[in-house]
């Protein structure tokens, strides 16, 4: 098994726009705490249209205020051209896309087809190369969609091929409703390899598809700090595994993230205080294992 | 891997233990409810001093009014021989008993010395197996200890040692406060095998716990309902694994349990209003990953 994994924290992107909106300087915030805890990756903002998502409408302004500490490396989600010329003005050089390999989720949250999708997407790749950047496709319901129900591995795979061919250059899978089990991380990993996943702890199994990930070989992980990413038992439910438990269970493990996990923890504190809520992770509740009476 | 895992449900006992106390009717209701699952096992009550457990005060009226399906095997805990004699004479054939492996646990738990309690149990072995019933010793802590911290796995291989040769006839491993990982497991299983393993899922390892025992070819759990035992995150936090997430991790990898999920999620619900608090159990929450929009 691998010796080290790397982490890409999301909870400024991907958890938050699942939250109720919060003031911009707590969004620095806690961009910039994150950046001192050791993550050598952090999704920073999206750049979409505010009526969208009203709760990165400050985007810009977040970034331009954030630390950009040399170590790590920061990424952007965009949903269309616009966004990207956003993204690349701001100057990322990592950029990410979402296409959903159901149909049927495509269509609710892009308002097409997987198809248009994927037409857009080959239009965006020269758009960002050009730039120097590079840009990820995060391949959304790959571990089943709450619409359809189980999507064929093949399918997945056919999309991975297409952008791939289209000139992506780099593929995760999104376990955006917390569709995947062990099972199912082994199923679709046996027909097509991505860079990263993102899973969620819906229904309890995070963890238990981490590690069944890490037995087929894949060292790089989406996760957030504190699980912030909506409340999971939300209809449409989100739930991000929680950084702190991902290190704390790698870490046992000999596996390192180059993250201070005490550090991690004091700033899945900080984000309790942000969002006003008690956030679902278990880490920050009980402390790592070894943390004694 | 196995095709079938056997679980015992423990919400009546080791979950109502570290509740609130209910009503017994309550109690009779939640235990019947179990008993309609198709789970082969439960963990009916525990014969403690109502002054140690006032939770368990009523565990011989409790029994007495249970629906004891002939298709489920009922077990009862019990600390001292005055508690194997009212179990033996509520007619239990399955009688389970703690000892710890951390000296400091056991006397905390039980005033006295781990070498004491193994004493205790050396003499409570032959008065069991008279009445005709089986004695399984439960080994606390045997994934770590909240006081002691790391516990060497060759002192747990020598309690096992010890009360194998005094006749007991099965042996289980208490995660008591929730520090096993999957690292963990593995070390302690390398050197020595229980009959059926106990998780907390104090730090979200628990299902990465199972996953990790499965492959070493353990096939017998406990679990709580709705992952009734106490607030996950108190002070010497208890979070029992929720049976309904195992049984659906294990129900997708195509391993039996004898359980109807869906009927498990009922009772599940039916224990949230019960207890009147909300469980921490995801499948709960989210229902099974087949349960689309």
């Amino acid at each position: 098994m691998t010796n080290t994994v790397s982490i890409r924290e999301v909870a400024p992107r991907d958890g938050l726009q699942n939250e109720e909106p919060i003031p911009t300087d707590n969004k620095v915030r806690l961009i910039d705490a994150l950046s001192r805890t050791g993550v050598r990756r952090i999704e920073a903002v999206s750049f979409v249209h505010p009526r969208a998502i009203p709760q990165m409408a400050d985007a810009d302004e977040v970034w331009a205020r954030s630390w950009h500490n040399p170590d790590v490396r920061y990424s952007a989600l965009i949903p269309n051209t616009r966004g990207a010329e956003r993204a690349i003005r701001a100057g990322f050089k990592e950029i990410e896309v979402v296409v959903s390999a159901s149909d049927t989720h495509n269509r609710r949250n892009l308002n097409r087809s997987t198809e248009e999708s994927l037409d857009d997407i080959t239009g965006l790749i020269p758009l960002i190369h050009e730039a120097g950047a590079k840009l990820e496709v995060i391949v959304a319901t790959s571990f089943g969609c709450p619409f359809e129900g189980d999507i064929d591995p093949k399918r997945v795979a056919s999309i991975v091929e297409r952008v791939r061919a289209d000139g992506a250059d780099r593929i995760a899978f999104g376990d955006t409703t917390g569709m995947a089990t062990p099972r199912r991380v082994r199923d679709l990993l046996s027909e097509v390899r991505p860079d990263l996943l993102h899973f969620h702890n819906t229904r309890g199994t995070g963890l238990a598809n981490v590690l069944t990930a890490l037995d087929l070989g894949i060292t790089e992980f989406d996760a957030s700090v504190g699980g912030i990413g909506g409340c999971p038992y939300a209809p449409g439910a989100s739930g991000n595994i929680a950084t702190e438990e991902v290190v704390h269970m790698l870490e046992d493990m000999g596996i390192d993230t180059g993250i201070d996990l005490e550090e991690l923890i004091r700033v899945a504190e900080l984000a309790e205080g942000l969002l006003g809520r008690t956030l679902p992770s278990g880490v920050l509740r009980a402390g790592p294992r070894a943390r004694l009476v």
